[in-house]
């Protein structure tokens, strides 16, 4: 009867919830120890079941193409055992990083000698829901556990199998390490209505985050109750300034179009001032040319490279995710920075220049998660910048942005120590 | 018609937000120079139009009983020239504070030379919605002009001829300074439904704050489709430990409860440890009587303090805000933990202890924005903090917690130098 099944889904969603808030209250205050203990024990794990996990991970692969999944998907969908090697050692990595909670952020001692101590706190209950990738399974439970948070995993049907296993040798080590046994859960149905019910609950959950296509962010941000940590990807430019160096130009557009075509980070879309097109215009679209890109430009780049294909209003908002760039003159390093606002996604843009007036001018106009001064658009993510783990790029503005690492999954007390001050 | 006055009104408010979107990004990149300069001219012009505010002061004054004000709101309506004076006096403090935009909060270089800068930009446009003070409304305006923000400030119908005259000069003072015309604008009618349009528009606002009673609080996180920062009142403890200093725990008790009455950090409950309470409950008993607090107690504290009411269940969770105090004896610290995690409102609570041990526990484990040792829970405050100036006090975790100052309303970018570095 549909009627008891919604009834029983929604009383499995709360009690997994109502679990996941109780456990954290105990990990707020758990020691850094028991929790390095716990990431190097699941690591462990991990390598030592790895033939298991492959038996899991069979299933999800025979199941794949009944999904509609391309064979590029479902390579994604593979734990190899190098994929399991990698997964174990991202565990490993997250326990060595310094511990996040209970450290003091800022402190001022106030005339009244009042000692006000900024203090890091976990955020408390994170609901994860993320596509097809299992091994995004184990990154997720690391760090929020590391951050002090207790987890709520909600994973692709795709690899459920896969998941299930991860998540049974995670509780494992949780068990023998002092872990609440409650701190990683994984939603074990596949309805896709269990996501509106742990949405329907900020009583439980604080900080859901939506890791997958649009549509999937858009559904969360729409039906969520408490705050969320959005990661769309990007239309990310690279502007060659008229006081940039050809040679760093041409490094730099190449490897943030052509390292990686379908990540949040990758450029979709280059600007050259007018006073270097002519020399730089013919150079760049031979080496775009040499990694297949196609290019789509306006009038004036088409007048210096003829075989470019013209680009339409529509490209310059375009996030390609694929072997395309759009390219366009413009007059002014203004003129850059005002086509990037209005047609960016604020994820990530670079300039390339030597004039410091212009670097410092667009670091600060520039409205975006991450500006670059001749480096690559490919390094706004969480190891890269030196956070030790990520768990996505927040294009937010609000409590995180860029990157998210484990500092990101964390707020603060203020803890006031005193010696019976009042106010008067 | 009600189809045309409704559609003014939506086109009212579109205009109103997109003109504080087009004055934010303005601001962003404004001089901190320019912004002193705004905040200090607006002081003048308040000092020297104290007369004038007052005639329009006198129309809301007028107009109070008809909306039903009790004697103590016209009295908190008043702009006498005590008010404006502490008006000027708070917008020349914010001018005070250093600049916040532009600060790069961390740094780092990495091994292959690129230097990350996590860097404070502004959040963008605030939509601010207030009660009947209208000293407020100057407070709100340096706050989120200090912090580079568009402002649209929404007040209570019963100041809007205060509210209109005392932004008629701010933006005198825009005018003559060179701060965008519309980086502080006033909602002008005072239709209901015109908070509804704003919450509707998260494309062109990055915030709301309400600040004011518990249903506007809860209306606007519901309608709202941006962040919003929670100003909840708090219902506030403070536990006297068994290695309580006993002269200490009397002060900071008769502090936290009656330097206010009816504010948000205001004590509410009292938990004494029972191996005190036979000394400590009748003395507090007199001094709290001392204030006409009415004792609201458990029954075992009634065998110590017999003229004392009996507490209810209800009580625990109660915020008064009023004469009025709930008392219970507990067993253990850890009982005292329980109560304060179920009953409290996780706004600001505090220990009476000499124990280090005890302080470490009750400041880790109590899920409170502000824990207090030794010292009156009346502390938790901007100014008390040192933060300069404030907002309101964040009952939230997710980006701001406790009191709320200028950096509460900043985000960041990360600004990275390189000098071509690729992705390998």
């Amino acid at each position: 009867m549909a009627v008891a099944e919604t009834f029983d889904l929604r009383k499995y969603c709360r009690e997994t919830a109502q679990r996941a808030r109780e456990a954290s209250a105990e990990l707020a205050s758990l020691s850094g120890g028991t929790k390095i203990k716990f990431l190097r024990r699941a690591a462990e794990l991990l390598r030592a079941n790895h033939e298991s996990l492959a038996e899991a991970n069979a299933k999800d692969i025979a199941a794949a193409p009944g999904y509609g999944l391309t064979d590029a998907a479902i390579d994604r969908l593979r734990l190899t055992p190098k994929v399991v090697e990698s997964m174990a050692v991202g565990l490993e990595e997250v326990a060595a990083l310094p511990e996040p909670i209970g450290e003091v952020i800022e402190s001022t001692i106030r005339p009244n000698g009042l000692a006000i101590n900024k203090t890091r706190v976990p955020l408390g209950v994170v609901f994860f829901i993320y596509e097809s990738r299992p091994n995004v399974t184990a990154d997720a439970a690391a760090i929020c556990v590391k951050s002090g948070n207790a987890v709520i995993l909600r994973g692709g049907k795709e690899a459920i199998h896969s998941n299930l296993a991860i998540v049974e040798l995670i509780a494992q080590a949780a068990d023998e390490s002092g872990l609440p046994e409650h701190a990683v859960q994984l939603v074990s149905t596949t309805d896709r209505e269990a996501v509106g019910e742990f949405l329907r609950m900020p009583e439980y959950i604080d900080l859901a985050i939506p890791r997958g296509g649009e549509g999937l962010i858009r559904r969360v941000a729409e039906e969520a109750r408490m705050p969320v940590i959005k990661h769309f990807t990007g239309n990310c430019h690279v502007y060659v300034d008229a006081a940039a160096d050809l040679d760093i130009a041409e490094r730099v557009v190449v490897n943030s179009k052509c390292q990686r075509l379908g990540t949040c980070n990758t450029a979709e879309s280059l600007l050259v001032h007018r006073d270097v097109a002519a020399e730089f215009m013919p150079r760049i679209a031979k080496a775009l040319g040499a990694h297949s890109i196609e290019l789509r430009c306006d009038t004036r780049t088409r007048s210096l490279v003829p075989a470019a294909k013209a680009a339409t209003e529509e490209d310059w908002g375009r996030e390609y995710l694929a072997p395309i760039i759009s390219i366009k003159i413009v007059d002014t390093l203004e003129e850059a920075i005002r086509h990037i606002n209005r047609y960016g996604s604020k994820h990530t843009d670079a300039i390339i220049t030597g004039n410091l007036t212009a670097a410092r001018r667009f670091t600060t106009a520039v409205d975006s998660s991450a500006v670059m001064v001749n480096a690559s658009t490919r390094f706004n993510d969480g190891f890269e910048f030196g956070l030790g783990a990520e768990i996505g790029i927040s294009t937010d503005k609000f409590h995180a942005r860029g990157p998210c690492g484990i500092k990101e999954l964390t707020s603060y007390k203020y803890v006031v120590y005193g010696d019976g001050q009042v106010r008067g």
